[in-house]
């Protein structure tokens, strides 16, 4: 239920594309691993929803303010899991021992996904409209592992576990742990076992960035999500008595009057620090001192009705608390608005509210707290696997957490809220995965991850490549964004997929230089096959690491097979792009397939030097095919390797 | 717009009565004197709008920031009349030369009369639901006479003027000016002109109740409106952590969360008064000074959260403005809380916001603040004619006055708004008027007063005379609400109906004791008949007078003549209630009316003695359908006369 808007800016629609053709997800069932659901938002009622597809075999547990009767069409599963939380803490009194969220992570994840229309959606007047998730059809089974008192990693993987065993088709997780061995993280463990019941398990990158190699769920067998930024701004506009009008940012959360005031400027209050100052003036107040939007108690304790502040910090445009009536200017314009409060005639300005701007440019950029490949649990595959909206998404809350404040002290509730972060970007790809199993029931879980990754867009809303904003708005590599931005209609028809099967991750698992207890820890099980070990899993991306500091020329050669799962077919040619000092050579250049599900084999050899100054540098490789239409497109990274997981 | 919720106080219903039968307006045109309207208001839109009656000669004039084609298919006229105001201020500069409404009043009228369909209206979250106007297809246009700078006599009579020539079936005023004699009031002078063209003349009695003889538009000739409360209440919820809950009074414009607050009872802070005491504590305190609630500067300024009041005033029913998170309690629960403040462990309390309650009883109540009657201007002729939904009415309102403040600053701004006063009541009656208007168009403006008068409610919702909120909660007089609250479904089908034609009200005039130019100022000719004065207009109400202090024993006769508007013949007999202390004598006691359209004649005579204490009195006469459903009410009353209008 984000999403007054982000499936438009991914181009979903009734008419064409994978909306229709996976008939909105109608049969397919996603686990939401997160911290509880808040039934009673409008975005789970079920009205349009058919029966429960007979495979779902899980419950809805009652519990604690959470009667079994709760769910319906829409919500079909509630679980909750807190042995280890109660193991751990024998004396704990829970404050929710039930699936009911009481942090509204959950609610909002899983309303992204899956929520249902819901009219007039809205927070405080921004981002207004219907609101639906990326598969408004698709059914919602909640396992609540994280809980207010603590989040335990034996819970997580009970969770997954049932909701692998209730028979889901994707499991969703805004959640991960940093900088843990794959064969400790309970994520990696538990959506092993996913991967091998063939259900997609979606989880998200991480906000530790822009720093390279912060990213977390670096695994292997899940598709990996970063975050990217909306083509939407929330705005209002300062128009001065002088007519200049001037659109700031501002998610004030009210209709607030704020019309006609003298506009003030004086170096003496401008700090905007000191109530007592503040208290000598009346009418809008022009602060130089930004740090005083975010130490606010002095304005808000001020009479002052309304402030005006100037930033360029791309950040300003991620969050949405904003408890003074206001807006943020861009500093181009602070010279003209000061002259105007010093030099004009009775000085005055007007500011309006509520203000939402679509189709703004350029968008997508990486977000800058989107955290980056290359993977430290196992950089050896490029991470993240994808971007997916994930900057101020509107989807459900729950009532008794506070989304905005007024002044120093009033709390507000809304049943929708703008949130931020790689958890916001998930559940996305979470649904347009669901979206994907509902049109190709058959295509596995690297095959959904496959279409998503070679069809994702590297170009932003301006046709230019998309941009970075953790890296001064430079060109973005596939270390923050993967592949790139999810297509979701593209990747209803991706033309080859890269699928691996169980045996390829174990076959990578055995090259990982990992003990035998270490590995049956993952596959949860000591009769696994070792006997073809490879690090050259059928990936839909390519990365070389070199060592930073000691120069030197290394080659790595990779090895893919792509599967036709177009019509009939076709034959396809390669197109490299090669990192800037690198040479890519592929064999053979041309593809053919005589029909659907046919498989081809290509290699892939990197000849990379090491890099001054730990650059990173990155290419592609796409195979297009001849006549047709089909683009299979795979980054290719050349990353240096920091000693944090080396 | 009211009216998320007054069409079903008023039992206004798709299914029967005068919203089918009128087409809900369609054919009718109202035309609203007032301060203008705001074109852009969502009650505005034209959707389901049929094309504009044939008999509309009236224009959408341009002015500042006002468009003619702002008109549409429902806002079909647009004028403005200031040559009174500028003649008066030669050098005036109007803050707004048009018809666009920059005081909020006639949009909120005028929606309320015939504002279309709105989704989602509410005021902060309170009385949402659907709005509409009592006649939601009738056609409004809208003569704005009512400045910013001021209201002049000459403007409000060439804006009625000009409805009338532009052909208008009703007209709507909420205005009026107290204690002017009929040949000096603009509105009575304009409003003859109004009954001769057959046009229906709603005005409003005033605000200046409860004491009597303080209505205004007290005109034989239109249809004066009073004031009541609707069954709906604003509510907040108290939760004490010893799981006592209690539903308060509550209207704060914003869903705050407060939850699990300490509860605070400390007698030297509880005045509220000192935002430096207030600054000590933290939580929901309890304010023993009821006064701080209005004078409410040290509560915003302070930290504290929110807010209990105890208070029964029933006007705190009245107003919508609520600055800060609070509740007002009944007194009956002030020791309860306090008690558990002082004496409970850990004291702490919940508030939740936004609550509607509706079907509340007893309802209606006649507000306090309705002028009451005799009215000073022609006490002869019992004002108000009826009583109709007046107290915090949901309608359409202007962006750029607020509506709502939070805290000493943060103004707020809605498309609806709440408000209370006559000036509401009479768009109710006015838009029942253009229902019947539209469902009996050979029906004069007599004849449709007159259904209205005669069906009125005398019992409230609890199947108990309606009280007087501003006499005790005493069983309300005529002389507060005319003949009871209106019941639109009832007029339709009045049975018999009280008319009265041009020359009636001329042979009214002329037993006034009034000049020549007197008279000729109001029927606006010297070539008037005076040649069969009578002050026994044909009314459907009686009052009778008595000077107050001295003891004496008077009767008055009174003649009636009412027509048949059933659909065949039909028989009725009388049934007197007289009042306390007088005689009531009808003559003949059963009417037989062969077919429609017949008429008959009675006549009533009160023989009343005068009262100590200036005590009124009131009865009715109802003639009883034999056989049959029609019941045709008029009240009686005895009032003393004071010495400002003897």
């Amino acid at each position: 239920m984000d999403t007054t808007h982000t499936y438009k800016f991914l181009s979903l629609n009734p008419t064409t594309g994978l909306w229709p053709a996976s008939d909105y997800g109608n049969d397919v069932i996603v686990g939401v691993i997160d911290s509880g659901v808040w039934p009673e938002s409008p975005s789970y009622k079920d009205d349009g929803m058919s029966p429960i597809p007979s495979k779902w075999k899980g419950t809805c547990e009652a519990g604690q303010d959470f009667n079994s009767s709760l769910c319906n069409l829409k919500l079909i599963g509630a679980q909750y899991f807190n042995k280890g939380l109660v193991a751990a803490n024998p004396n704990i009194v829970l404050s929710m021992n039930s699936t009911r969220d009481t942090i509204g992570h959950g609610t909002h994840t899983s309303s992204t996904i899956a929520g249902n229309y819901v009219e007039d959606a809205s927070f405080f007047g921004y981002a207004s409209g219907t609101a639906r998730g990326i598969a408004p059809r698709a059914r919602v089974a909640m396992y609540k592992v994280g809980w207010a008192e603590g989040t335990y990693t034996s819970d997580m993987i009970a969770g997954i576990d049932q909701a692998v065993a209730d028979g889901v088709d994707v499991i969703s997780i805004s959640m991960g742990i940093n900088f843990v061995p794959l064969y400790e993280d309970p994520i990696a463990i538990a959506s092993f076992g996913a991967m091998e019941k063939g259900v997609v398990f979606s989880c998200s990158a991480g906000n530790s960035g822009p720093s390279l190699g912060t990213l977390h769920n670096g695994i292997p067998w899940t598709m990996t999500v970063a975050a990217g930024t909306i083509d939407r701004s929330f705005a209002g506009t300062l128009t001065l008595g002088n007519g200049l009008t001037i659109t700031g940012w501002t998610t004030f959360p009210a209709r607030a009057i704020v019309e006609d005031l003298p506009l003030i400027y004086n170096q003496t209050i401008s700090g905007c620090n000191s109530s007592e100052l503040l208290s000598e003036v009346y009418g809008i107040v022009i602060c130089d001192n930004f740090g005083s939007f975010f130490n606010h108690e002095n304005i808000s304790k001020s009479p002052v009705p309304a402030v005006i502040f100037f930033s360029d910090e791309p950040s300003v445009k991620e969050f949405s608390d904003f408890p003074d009536p206001g807006v943020i200017l861009s500093t181009k314009y602070r010279q003209d608005v000061i002259n105007y409060a010093l030099n004009g005639v009775e000085p005055s300005a007007s500011i309006t509210f509520q203000q939402t701007i679509l189709e703004t440019e350029p968008a997508p950029l990486v977000a800058d707290y989107s955290s980056r490949g290359p993977a430290p649990s196992y950089p050896n595959i490029l991470k993240p696997d994808v971007m997916a909206p994930g900057t101020l998404v509107l989807a459900a809350w729950i009532p008794n957490v506070g989304v905005a404040t007024i002044g120093n002290k009033i709390v507000l509730s809304s049943d929708f809220t703008l949130e931020s972060g790689t958890s916001m970007a998930c559940p996305h790809a979470s649904g347009i995965a669901a979206l994907l199993k509902g049109a190709h029931p058959e295509w596995s879980p690297a095959a959904i991850r496959s279409a998503m990754m070679t069809t994702a867009n590297t170009l932003d809303n301006t046709q230019n490549p998309i941009k970075d904003m953790g890296f001064d708005y430079n060109i973005a590599s596939p270390l923050a964004m993967g592949a790139g931005h999810v297509n979701p209609n593209a990747a209803l028809d991706p033309g080859l997929v890269y699928d691996a099967t169980t045996q390829d991750y174990i076959n990578l698992l055995c090259s990982m230089n990992l003990t035998r207890n270490q590995i049956a820890s993952i596959v949860r099980s000591t009769s696994y096959n070792c006997s073809n070990p490879s690090f050259d899993l059928n990936y839909p991306s390519f990365i070389a690491l070199y060592k930073n500091g000691s120069y030197n020329v290394t080659s790595k050669k990779f090895e893919r097979t792509v599967t036709n799962v177009g019509s009939g077919g076709a034959t396809y040619t390669a197109v490299v792009t090669a990192p800037e000092g690198s040479i890519v050579e592929v064999r053979p250049k041309t593809l053919a397939f005589q029909e659907k599900y046919d498989k081809q084999s290509y290699s892939l050899t990197i000849i990379f030097p090491s890099q001054k100054n730990a650059a990173v540098t990155f290419g592609s490789i796409t195979w297009n095919e001849v006549g047709g239409t089909h683009i299979v497109r795979s980054p290719i990274v050349v990353s240096p390797s920091f000693a944090i997981w080396s």
